[in-house]
C-alpha cells in the first residue's frame, strides 16, 4: 500500500514505473529498425511512416497474426526472442503472398506482470526480424493485465503493413489449370499446430522440453522452437520480375486449408505427397499421437512452408532459382480444373 | 477422440470447424465496412487497401492498442460488443491526434475456446465502430489457444492505419508557450485504470456488477462499460481547417502522462483542476479506494478524454465550435515555459 492506507495502481498489480523503464530499454532496439521513411520517434501516439515515393498506384496490404500456443514453449524454456522472430516472419510471409514489400510492423504484448527481461527479449526478436525483413518497427503496445495472464505468461500479436503496385497484386486471379505448384521447405512447425504437438510430446510421449526427440538429434525445445522462416529474400526477385502466378503461405489448416485461398472458382489442385519426404519431426508427432494421416496434413505444414504457383513452362527454372537462393524447393503438384485439393 | 484412438486437433482443444463457422458469420459484418478503396474480400492472407488518390505527400500513421482489463467487465456481464467499440475508438483517437484520417483497422482476438456468439458480438462492436469512424475492417486474426485463457475469457487488440498529408502532421512542433489547453469530456474511464477500478469496486466497496454505484443512478456495469468516445467527428473540421497546434489523447498515465507527449523540450503546462467538476464516478472511486489525489490523476482520465492545444486567440472559438459539435468542452489551462505538467 502506498500513501497511508489508500489503494494505488501498483496495489492493483500495475507498475507504471516498470512500464516506463521497459519502454526506455526498448527505444534503442526499436530505433535500429528505422529507415528513411520512418518519421516518428517512439513515444508518439501513433507511428508515422512516409509512403515510398515514385509509386504509381500504391495498394496497402495489411495482416494481423499471433504466435499461438508456441508461446508455451517459450515459457517452458525461458527463450523469448525466437517467438518475436516467428511473429514478424509469419506476418511478412502473409503479405508477401500478395506481392507486398513490408513497410512497418507493430506488436502487441500483453502480460500479467511486466518482467523487463522477458519483454526486452521478445522485442529483441521482433526488432531483429524487422531488420532482416527490411521493415520498420513503428510502434506497439505493451499491456500489463494482472489477473489475466498466469505468472510468467504473455500473449503476443503482430500487425504488418506493406505496399504493392496495383497491377502487381497477387490475388490468385492469374492462376490457370496446369500451373505448377512449387514447394518451399519449412524449418519446422512454424507457428501452427502447437496445441496438438504439445499434447503429443508432453502428454502422449511423456517428454520434457530438454529431452531428445527419439530419432532426431534435437531436444523438444530445439525442434519445436525452430524459427518460422521468412521467404521474403528468396521470393522478392521472382516477384519483382513478375514470374509468379500466386503464393500460398502454409499456416493454420495446412496445405489443404491454404492452397484453396489462391485458387479460382472451379479450380483445384493435385499435391503429390510422394514428391518429398515428410521431415522426421512430423513423423514422430504422427506416431507419438497416432494422428490420422489427413488430420496431420490439416494441422501441420508437413515440411512445406510456402507454395509457389508458376506457369508450367517456367516451373523448373523457378525451382532452380529458389534452390540457388538457398531454399529447399521441389515441384509439389499442379493446379487442375475441378474443385478440391487432393493429396495423391 | 476421433478415428480410432489417435489424437486430433479437436482433442487438443482446437476446433477448426468452429473457427470456419465463426469466420463465415463475420464475413457479412466485415463486408458492411468496405469502402471504395477496400480491394480484398475477407479470407485472403492480407487485406488490400488502395491508398486514396490525390494526396501530395501521404504519411501513414499507425497504432496498436488493447482494451486492457476492461475486458473483465465484459466477461462478468456477458456484454461483448462495447469492448469492440472501445478498441476501435481508442485506436481512432490515437492516430487522430497526429491529424490522420483512419483508413483501415485489423483486430486480434485470442480465446481459450471459440464461442461463436461471443466472437460475433465482439466483431459486431468492432464493425459498428469502424462504420461510425469511416474506416474499413480490413482483416484480423481469431486465435483459439486452449490452456491459455480461462474459460469464457479472451484478449483483444487492435491495429489501425490512417493517413495524413505530410505538412498537416500534428507532432507537437507547433506548440508554443501561451497556447490554450481545451478539454473534451470523457464518457467514463474509457479504457484505462480498470485494474484499480475493479479492485476498488469489487473488493474495497464489495459491489457486484449489477449493484447501483452509491450516488450514481447507474449500475457498476453501466458506469464501467461506458464506451470509450471517438472524437473524430468533432475534431475533423478543426483539423481540416488547420486551426489546432496539437492534440493529446488522455490514456494510460492520465493527463500528466499524456500531455508531455506533445510538448516540446522546455515546455510544460498548467492544468487548472478547478476548471471542471470531476465526474461523480471518479469521486466514488477515489473515496472507495482512498486513492491519493495524484494517483487518481495518473491512473484515470478524471473526466478529460482529449486535450486540444490551440493558439490563445482562437481558444474560445475552438471551444465553442466543439460545444456546437456536441462535445463538453472547456478551457483547461495553458502551455508554459518550463518543464512539467502542474495540476493547480
Amino acid at each position: 500500500m502506498s500513501e497511508g492506507d489508500g489503494l494505488s495502481y501498483r496495489d492493483a498489480g500495475v507498475d507504471l514505473d516498470a512500464a516506463d523503464r521497459a519502454k526506455h530499454a526498448l527505444k534503442e532496439l526499436v530505433s535500429r529498425t528505422r529507415d528513411e521513411n520512418t518519421l516518428s520517434e517512439m513515444g508518439l501516439f501513433g507511428g508515422l511512416y512516409a509512403l515510398p515515393e515514385k509509386m504509381e498506384r500504391p495498394v496497402l496490404v495489411s495482416s494481423a497474426d499471433g504466435v499461438g500456443t508456441k508461446l508455451k514453449l517459450a515459457f517452458l524454456t525461458g527463450t523469448h526472442h525466437t517467438v518475436g522472430q516467428d511473429l514478424v516472419n509469419h506476418c511478412v510471409n502473409d503479405i508477401l503472398v500478395q506481392g507486398a514489400v513490408p513497410l512497418f510492423f507493430l506488436d502487441y504484448l500483453a502480460t500479467g506482470r511486466m518482467e523487463e527481461g522477458v519483454v526486452t527479449q521478445v522485442v529483441q526478436g521482433v526488432a531483429q526480424a524487422c531488420l532482416e525483413n527490411g521493415c520498420a518497427l513503428l510502434g506497439g503496445e505493451t499491456a500489463e493485465m494482472p489477473d489475466f495472464y498466469s505468472s510468467g505468461e504473455y500473449d503476443l500479436a503482430g500487425f504488418i503493413t506493406g505496399v504493392v503496385e496495383r497491377e502487381r497484386i497477387l490475388d490468385g486471379s492469374r492462376v490457370r489449370p496446369g500451373d505448377a505448384l512449387i514447394a518451399l521447405g519449412s524449418s519446422g512447425l512454424h507457428t501452427n499446430g502447437f496445441s496438438l504437438a504439445r499434447k503429443i510430446v508432453f502428454e502422449a510421449m511423456g517428454l520434457g522440453v530438454e529431452d531428445l526427440i527419439p530419432g532426431l538429434e534435437k531436444t523438444v525445445a530445439e525442434a519445436l522452437l525452430a524459427i518460422h522462416r521468412s521467404y521474403s529474400a528468396s521470393l522478392r526477385p521472382l516477384l519483382d520480375s513478375n514470374r509468379l502466378h500466386a503464393l500460398a503461405h502454409v499456416t493454420g489448416g495446412g496445405i489443404p486449408g491454404n492452397l484453396p485461398r489462391v485458387l479460382g472458382d472451379g479450380q483445384g489442385a493435385s499435391v503429390d505427397t510422394g514428391s518429398w519426404e515428410v521431415p522426421p519431426l512430423f513423423q514422430v508427432l504422427q506416431g507419438g499421437g497416432k494422428v490420422a494421416h489427413e488430420e496431420m496434413y490439416r494441422v501441420f505444414n508437413m515440411g512445406v512452408g510456402m507454395i509457389v504457383i508458376a506457369p508450367p513452362d517456367d516451373a523448373d527454372s523457378v525451382a532452380n532459382d529458389l534452390a540457388a537462393a538457398g531454399e529447399t524447393s521441389w515441384i509439389l503438384g499442379e493446379v487442375r480444373e475441378g474443385g478440391g485439393v487432393e493429396l495423391v
